[in-house]
Parts: structure tokens; sequence; C-alpha cells
């Protein structure tokens, strides 16, 4: 039996960042989903769970959490172990500001709703959404390479070599990236960290393949 | 004398945050400013200091820190007083989802470097950009403001009667609406916040005008 429900979506990136956190916690889940391009996270019914109409969503006894990154400190808080930020504010702020390169800085701009607008208004084809996922993802993939070459903390992941929220985010963006031809060999680091991520078993748990609703 | 130095520039809503965030914290800084639409920011000297050539970044005596929220949760840490997160856990999610329905969903879609690509790639003109800015911000508002009416947590701000990172964020993000015209009354409690907000000492402080950069 378990109290948590995660509504999220296979292939949705911020999804799979609460399912590697819920799995390295080693906390089960009832999975809910629903399917993004049909439009079921516009439904009224999951409008009353989370307002913004975006997974996701993760219900516990007390409350529904939303937006990944608030659910995941929330996680770390109440299910500390294994830790998800390191001890020292420096490194808290290190793995935080390496996670917001890619939950602020890359994946709000590429997400569906984005390529619908462009698409609508502005006439955007496959090749030009594809070609604005590229310029958004290596433009701060290109930082963040430079930012784990150069720092010191940086080891078998993005901070020492203990999984953190930073690898989290950085592997759930490198998968999404398959689907846009990236040319991931431009930035071996983080090709490096996203292979120690995905080596773990909480990471082959959350990938896409691997859940209920995969198509 | 003062061991913290903020690279930023006045009108820039990240970093009116973490402006705010030292100010509410009531601790002194050397103010750098990069004015952003000639490109300072993009210069070898500050990509030296930030890899990703974003403001804002804060200079301690120990690093430097990037990411306006990644700073502000640092600031929180080391200098506790007045909190800018809640006790509980559940307070904490709430606090950081209702900021990064802003910092994550607003304000990256709605950058300067994505007007610059809409118009140089997608043919792009004033109103049309403008009538982007007002979609995303509108889209997010209207989940922020449902939000806010029917959470029993709103007070005089997000959360109860005291300030938090939440406010910080919607305060930056309407200062920004005042560019683009967007209808505040459709957002009558997020008005009613923003009042609240800049009634502060601390927030008029932080307000763009107030910068010695402002133009």
């Amino acid at each position: 039996m378990t109290d948590l429900i995660l509504h999220n979506y296979y292939r949705s990136s911020t999804s799979f960042r609460v399912r590697a956190a819920l799995a390295l916690k080693g906390l089960d889940y009832d999975y809910e989903s629903y399917h993004l391009r049909r439009g079921d996270q516009r439904e009224s019914d999951f409008l009353g769970i989370n307002a913004q109409g975006l997974v996701p969503a993760l219900q516990t006894s007390e409350d529904v959490l939303t937006q990944s990154l608030a659910i995941i400190e929330y996680l770390d808080e109440v299910y500390p172990q294994p830790p998800l930020l390191p001890k020292d504010a420096i490194g808290r702020a290190r793995v935080r500001s390496l996670a917001m390169i890619v939950a602020c800085d890359i994946h709000p701009i590429n997400n569906l709703r984005v390529f619908r607008y462009l698409r609508k208004h502005f006439g955007a084809d496959n090749e030009a959404a594809a070609t604005w996922f590229r310029h958004w993802t290596e433009t701060s993939f290109e930082a963040l390479e430079t930012r784990l070459v150069n720092e010191a903390e940086t080891g078998n992941f993005c901070h020492g070599d203990s999984v953190s929220l930073a690898d989290i985010c950085l592997a759930g963006q490198v998968i999404n990236n398959e689907r846009f031809n990236v040319d991931m060999s431009l930035y071996p680091t983080i090709q490096r960290v996203h292979s120690s991520c995905m080596a773990l078993d909480a990471f082959k748990k959350a990938h896409p393949s691997a859940q209920p609703d995969a198509e």
C-alpha cells in the first residue's frame, strides 16, 4: 500500500525527474498517466489537482505537490536517505544552479506547449521546431559542460561521486535530446555523467521506456 | 565593507529577485552592472564568472553563485533571518512551487534572448513579441491567481503574512509586466500580494528604478 500518487506522462522529462527521485528514495507510488499530446492534463479533473494543467503532480496524504524541483526538494526533506543535495550551503547552491540550467533555461523553452505556439503563430514546421530545441539545449549544455569540466567538485556525478538533483535534471534532458538529434559528442562530461546515472537501477526504473504508458 | 558583489542589470527580473532577497536580509553588496541589450554579459570577462553569460551572479568570499533561486536558497540558509521559506516541508514545497510558476514557466520563455530568436528566425515584430510575452504570462498568472484564491495558506503575502521566495518572484514578474501592458485587473489576488510587497522598504530598494544603472 502506498499513499503517493504520481500524476505524470512517460515521455515528460519533468515527470522523469520525480520518478527518478522516488526510485532513488525507494518509494512506491501509484502511477497515473496523462497523455500530453491528447491534452489529458487540461481536463477539468486534473485542473482540480494542478491549476497549471501541467504534469508532474505528486499527491501525498497531506497535499498535492507541483513543480518537479519543489517536489524533489520536499522528498529530500521528508525522506532524507539517500540525500539528493550536499550538506554544505555552497555545495547545495552549486547543485541547485546546475539543476536550474536544465530546469529553467532549457526545458521550459522546449516544452510541447511552446512548440504548439511556434507552429500556430509563426508557422514553424518540424525542422524549425527541432532547430529551436537544439539551439536552447546546445546554448545551455555548452555552459553546463564548461562548468562540469572546470569545477573541481565534479566527480562521477555532477557533484562528487553520489547522485544529486543536478544529475536527475541532466539525465532527463539527455534522454529528451535523443528525439531531436542533439550531437552529444560535443559534451563528453555531460555524457559521462549521464552514463553514471543510467547505470543505476533507479534511473533505469524511471526511464520513459519502462513506464506503463510508454508507446 | 562587504564581501558580496552582485553582477546584475537593473531591468532584469531575476536580478530583482536577488536584490530583494539581499535587501530583506539586510545585506550590503557591491553593484556591478551589465547592459544586457548591449551584450555586456557575453563578454569573456563575465563568462569567466558565469559560463552561462547570464545575470544575476553573486560573488561571495567563497565562490560565485548563479541562478537566482539557487542564490536565494543559499542566502536563506546562511543568513536565516528573516526566513524566506516556511518551517514545514509542505509549506516550503508550496512556496517553491509558487515561485517556480514564475521562475520556470514564465520568465525563461520571455527572456531577451528568446525575443531575439523570434525576431531573427521567425520575423516577429514588436507586437508579435509582446503577444508572446502576454500569452505565457497570462497562462501562468491565471493558474497562480487560482491557487492564491483557493489555497487557505494565502495571506497578505503568498504564504501567510510574511514575505517569502514566492513573493519575490511574483513581484519581479509584475514589475516586468508593466512594460508589456498585461491587464492586471484579471489577477486581483496577485495584484494585492504585489502591493503588500511594494509597501516594504526592501522591495522599494530592489526596484529597477532605484538602481544606479536605471535609464
